[in-house]
């Protein structure tokens, strides 16, 4: 617990952040996990020149010993960061000292050729790749569960809505299969920027040149050549891939990273919103199973609030604000920027935390929820028939042409709605009226029943998507295998 | 320094936020700050009960003793926020058990009547009292620095620049006075918010309907007026103001609040591009004067960055998206809404966050600016007198009509930007082979002298309305006055 | 109609805004209003400057026949803006061109000491003023409308819900005034900023240098006070004020603008936001009554949406990014800046289109809805009794204390959820198991009989508030009055 | 020109778009456009059903006599969008009513089985497959000439700047390798966007039962397939691709596609914000070279401003803020959303808007360069040696150790920035101070001249990704291709 009398009591502990309990989301983003990538940055570069042949064998062992960031003092860090406008710095400092201690000479062969955006930016996508993969895994979950739900409500009629009123009637498992689909859409975008997350490797102006020094002062044969090979087995080193040139100010890699972060969120968010609509009171369709301590309230004894629908709905709502910054940021000038990078961290690291937390909460709430086919049935009769209205019309249209059938029915509909008389019974009677046999007038009752299969060829092709990607032979392209193959049902 | 093994580590304790350091910022505003305004707000409900005759007497004292919110367990409370999705729900059990191990009963008299939303939206304001009493502060000093400089400087010519060019001459006192001039609006913006800022408190549906069913249970008197008075001390016991009717779902006060932390920090944010502009090492009129380890660079032993100025600037392009959130949380629907409330906790505090460092930035940079007034009269020279020529066409239009003369010096500084000869020279050459008298070729070469008084009546403007702001006797009305006062020049 | 084989197809005619059909917002803020607010400032400055002595008084009468942009060729000026990079440059040109066809050397007098930006920003703020004045009458209306239903429904029983779920009893009167409070603080907010709308005026750097030139070589008397003169002659020719000093980069009076249009179209969203949910199909306690042709649907003849309130919704959805780039466009360098001013044009006209399409459909939109209080009761029924948990937990808390109270409803309120058996039958049985007497359970029995007339007095603070705000002598400080007066029941 | 007496006038012509003018912006996104991509889509459902055999044949006749959009009333549609929220309504009135008067019961075949939002999601694709393939070409121009700049420049010695100042050499080609990186990864994303714009089809709730109805009364063979082959055909004839299912509420491909707009604006912003920064009068390494009215002011005869680059930037600082609300619109709730739809138009077409303009901005500013390789070599001679810090640090650090080596130059510097002499002159005279031998100060001494060669492997890296990426054999994959080829250097 933090003390109470000292600094730490400044410190976010997670009060205003209760999606993010209990997930891997502080754990993954929190200052220490920043730290630890940016000290596993600085030692992947030491590494790589140890490889090129820019440093000494010895410093490998060095490196293991300086390995875990916990050892640092990351308080200083972070206070003394102020001076040079970024954690690095300080960082360097505390780490050579660290390295000195464990043998003379040692910090001469940290952070060489590199600038402090170089670092950071690294251990940015370090975070991003470890946090990215987190998003999978849990998406890949909460696909899982979809796909089951499809398959077994497929023929659970229900009322489609459309502007918050009954539209024609579709089943639950073509509302889950919706889901489903944009859930494997998301993720293949945080797959596919997973693969790609680059090292950032220019030094101070982005082309080089200390690196270059080195190899031609140190090195053995063509310098450009030793400093491609420092770049290739540093991006390795890490799992990270190596660009054509530092991407000091082309922040395309933080806004692709940004914009699919948010596109996890709201592919969660868009699930969590209906399930707030169809719990409502009224409504009641599907609800979110509670524990204890779970969905109540500090006034009212008999509240069952669908809590987590309702965070992932208002994480949602943060991600736009935040991917706006990051956007900003593309305008960023010079070799590198004067605010537009600095403008950069608590944005992404508050989209990285929103959305893992986003989607441990999504799969979690398909996992819990309650379908009640009864009342989606009952709520089904409510309009009087007016929900099939598109049904018979298209029937009607047969015999009396799209326009007429479409008048007729519109006409029907608003005698129905006026006088909650059925509109099979107010249609067939203008039928009768209006002199139309007994074949049309039996077909019209008939279309009033349900067939709930309409929608089966896309649960299908939804459900075909999801095997096929669950079961792609490639792991590293598809990194959530092993939990949804785990978690299937 | 935090635990390295336990939860701690994921906290975050700064390490992306080097603005912020060493300023109120995260005291004002990090999770002990807003658990303490939680509890403020709960023993200022029972103590408006006990006033207005519903609560014991002797609940004054049980409040007392629980008024240090640092004796409650955080981390705790925090983790158990995710059941309610929201703190108040733990928070109210871990304060009704503190209350009872005082004494037995005392529990019954807390959250009386409030939902949660009733104490955390109240909690913010107070929150908000507090750090826009702060930001006024800050503005106050950072306004009285500059009146001085822009006093100082009022003869100080320097080219004016518009879409980065050299435009016409100004003086470095004008470009302060208009900084200033945006602090003094900033500030009234800010002071304004302060003393609005309202409580809330309507219980679960905002009707108030709990406190007076238990006035008309406990009460002496017409329950309505007793339901008032509770209201009334409510807000006098937190100094903040009475609203007609619940806001829950009303979020104007947050969107007035949040824009005029943003007007804030971009008021700082304008000044401070302009000195990392003005800092430029080909410009070099402004410097921020560096302490010992700042400005520095991980990788440049000569860097000397504007790194407070930098900073700044980063703060001012986050705040938009912050911004955005919260407008967005206008959509409040229901009696309380599914998200849009949960979704603007981070964004405030995050507003707040950046707009306290921010200006406690400003005023340090504005305290800590080399000027160079030579190095600005020297860069008012590099466009051999381009850069007077809107005066001196000004001074032909009388003699040659407006067209015939801006057609005439654009002649003529088409030919100095080609050829380097100096305006004044090519002009009096013009006006010769056309037969011009000497008097007007004397006007037009006298027209190149500088004349930086001419922006005098505006700073006169401003630094009046300096004063009056300062000066003003209503120390309610503008907080910041005695910080203004003890700094001023 | 556009003609098809010209560049008018390119033109955009509303076709992407259906909300803004039939709504002043094209009219006031179309290019041709932003055409004929540049002319009106331009003539503005010239007859101050005649009225200060710097132009000859025959300019009067040019001015009045220079008056009517719509003989200005719009789409010529629009297409030489490219050059300059804004439309005043080549408005400029035309002006001069029309002003030397009516007297020669005319042209002399027109743009006299202003740079581009003075003319769009004065521009901007006159139509801002347009745009306010038509705000605060569609609110005004708005809020009366609310004001009578407010009073209408004090009585009318309706659940009150929080994240979605039925919570405690209130009224709609209840509901109508929170809507109500909120417009009038939006109405409030309207017309403080439409008070203090400011011209600009500096010239090319701000410091009004060729003005006071012009004064020194012409005028008589003290330059500083015919400038003076100047600036307050030409804000109150056009009902703007004037402000201490240029605003070129101080952008407060753009983002407070900002602000208060995306707070009032979020005030109509939030009632439209409501609607849409009272309106559901399940719900059905308020519709939006529609007219021929309104609310349909092409694929379904019985379709009744909530067209206006789902457009409204639209539009509140729309602003928060435009406020956000507006915000963003605060960090301006220099004397004028490079691109933060250029990105202002669209997103504040944006706003403005918005908001005048929103509250004049808010306003509509109050004045049609269906009201339907059986149905209100009828839901309020459909819960078994839970929703009126808080209120009888207050009674029992009397005899029980809190805490015993809340667990024995929460324990009775889960086993209505699951037989629903009536709370108040459940209760009353394990009342009685526990032996408690027969005044209790009399009293509990009781306590589930709705009492609407509980929010009273926050209707009432709210309906003086209005009474307060529409009966204010001062017709400038509220321009909606008439509109109001008229308007109200 | 716009009729001025009549609705006309009320029309947006660009007037507030300086940058559109010219370019292909308003064509491609102008209400004509969004019409004619409408009309194109009814016309590709109704040719599909042709196809499927659930339409008559002669219907492919009719089709052709409506293809015209220029033939409808765009005006009267827009005005009667209002009555059902868009104009997909109107429209499919005003096409039924042209297509009887070709065919007594044409109209029966138009719109079958689709909804409104069908028919405009769809034609927002459409819109957006020709906006990106224009905005591709014109990338693709942009690359090409900065292909050829950066190999011209490879060599060209320039001041690296990081936070606005100096820091260390580099060369303009390397610089503009930079942007070209840049610019490839733009053109990527575009395409790959381009190439999977998804139809829209799915009827009132998505899962396309009318057309299954459709296809059982009237087709041949299994309906499922039937419904198959017209989604196929109508993806197929309009050139986008057939999704596993409708997206009404899965807005992943609207976000994808303006994550990728504003990244290619942010692309172009950040060269186009480069350019205002060298442009700086006092840096003046490169300007844009001006045509006859561009660049010039009202005010100032001299002006010559970086009018295109200044114009850029405007469009990247706004796109950040569009990209928000598209985002937010990901909370789009039931089968189809009251409100998240309509709010993306706007943000859409403006997006796109601002992109087209931006691009073809970029490519004209990139052809218009003024490149200063004196000026470059001359300001980097400013710093008296300091831009060279690094580099001589990296070589001393081979003889003292890195943190020697650091704190000497650190020492250094601060000599030559408090007197100016050159910090070779003043680093020789410390080290033979120190005792240093001659080889080592003689190394240091040579240390100090340029080597801008040193960029070389990145600059070669880019380029070798250009013409791989410019001559990719598969036009469909890269279709800017033919533009890159013909205006390649």
């Amino acid at each position: 617990m933090p003390d109470p009398s000292g600094t730490d009591r400044f410190f976010d502990v997670g009060l205003l952040d209760p999606l993010g309990q209990g997930s891997r989301a502080a754990e993954l983003t929190g200052d220490s996990a920043w730290l630890q990538a940016m000290v596993d940055t600085e030692l992947a570069l030491t590494r790589a020149l140890v490889d090129a042949g820019l440093a000494p064998g010895w410093m490998g062992a060095v490196c293991d010993d300086l390995a875990d960031a916990g050892r640092l003092d990351l308080a200083a860090i972070a206070a003394e960061g102020q001076g040079g406008g970024n954690p690095v710095i300080p960082l360097v400092k505390h780490l050579a000292a660290a390295a000195e201690s464990l043998r003379t000479g040692a910090s001469d062969h940290l952070h060489v050729g590199a600038t402090s955006q170089d670092i950071l930016d690294t251990a940015a996508m370090l975070v991003a790749h470890r946090v990215t993969g987190e998003i999978s895994a849990r998406l890949g979950e909460y696909a899982a569960t979809l796909a089951a739900l499809a398959d077994t409500h497929r023929g659970t009629a229900m009322a489609g809505r459309t502007l918050g009123q009954h539209a024609s009637p579709t089943s639950f498992g073509f509302v889950v299969a919706g889901w489903l689909d944009m859930a494997l859409t998301a993720i293949e975008t945080i797959d596919r920027l997973r693969d790609r997350l680059p090292v950032q490797l220019g030094g101070a102006v982005g082309n080089l040149a200390v690196l270059h020094q080195i190899a031609a002062l140190r090195g053995a044969g063509d310098p450009a050549h030793t400093v491609d090979l420092v770049l290739q087995r540093f991006a390795a080193g890490l799992g990270l891939s190596a660009p054509s040139i530092a991407w000091h100010t082309n922040r395309l890699p933080i806004v692709d990273l940004a914009a699919g972060l948010a596109a996890a969120t709201g592919t969660v968010g868009a699930f969590a919103l209906d399930v707030t609509v169809l719990a409502r009171t009224e409504i009641a369709e599907v609800g979110e199973r509670l524990g204890q301590g779970q969905g109540g309230s500090s006034a009212m004894p008999h509240k069952r609030n669908p809590v987590t629908a309702v965070l992932i709905t208002a994480a949602a709502r943060q991600t736009p604000g935040l991917v706006a910054t990051l956007f900003g940021s593309l305008l960023a000038e010079d070799q590198r920027p004067s605010g537009a990078w600095h403008a950069e961290w608590p944005a992404l690291r508050g989209l990285e935390r929103l959305t893992v937390a986003a989607v441990a909460g999504g799969a979690a709430l398909a996992g819990r929820l309650d379908v009640d086919p009864e009342r989606m049935l009952a709520n089904l009769e409510i309009t009087d028939g007016l929900v099939c209205s598109e049904r018979v019309t298209t029937l009607l249209a047969e015999a009396l042409g799209k326009t007429a059938a479409f008048a007729l029915v519109q006409r029907a509909s608003a005698e129905t709605f006026r006088t909650n008389r059925p509109l099979r019974v107010v249609l067939s009677g203008l039928l009768s009226a209006d002199g139309h046999d007994e074949q049309l007038r039996a077909g019209v009752w008939a279309a009033f029943d349900l067939d709930p299969a309409q929608g089966g060829p896309g649960i299908d092709r939804v459900l075909d998507r999801f095997r096929g990607a669950t079961h792609d032979p490639n792991p590293d392209a598809f990194p959530s295998t092993e939990a949804v193959r785990t978690s299937a049902p």
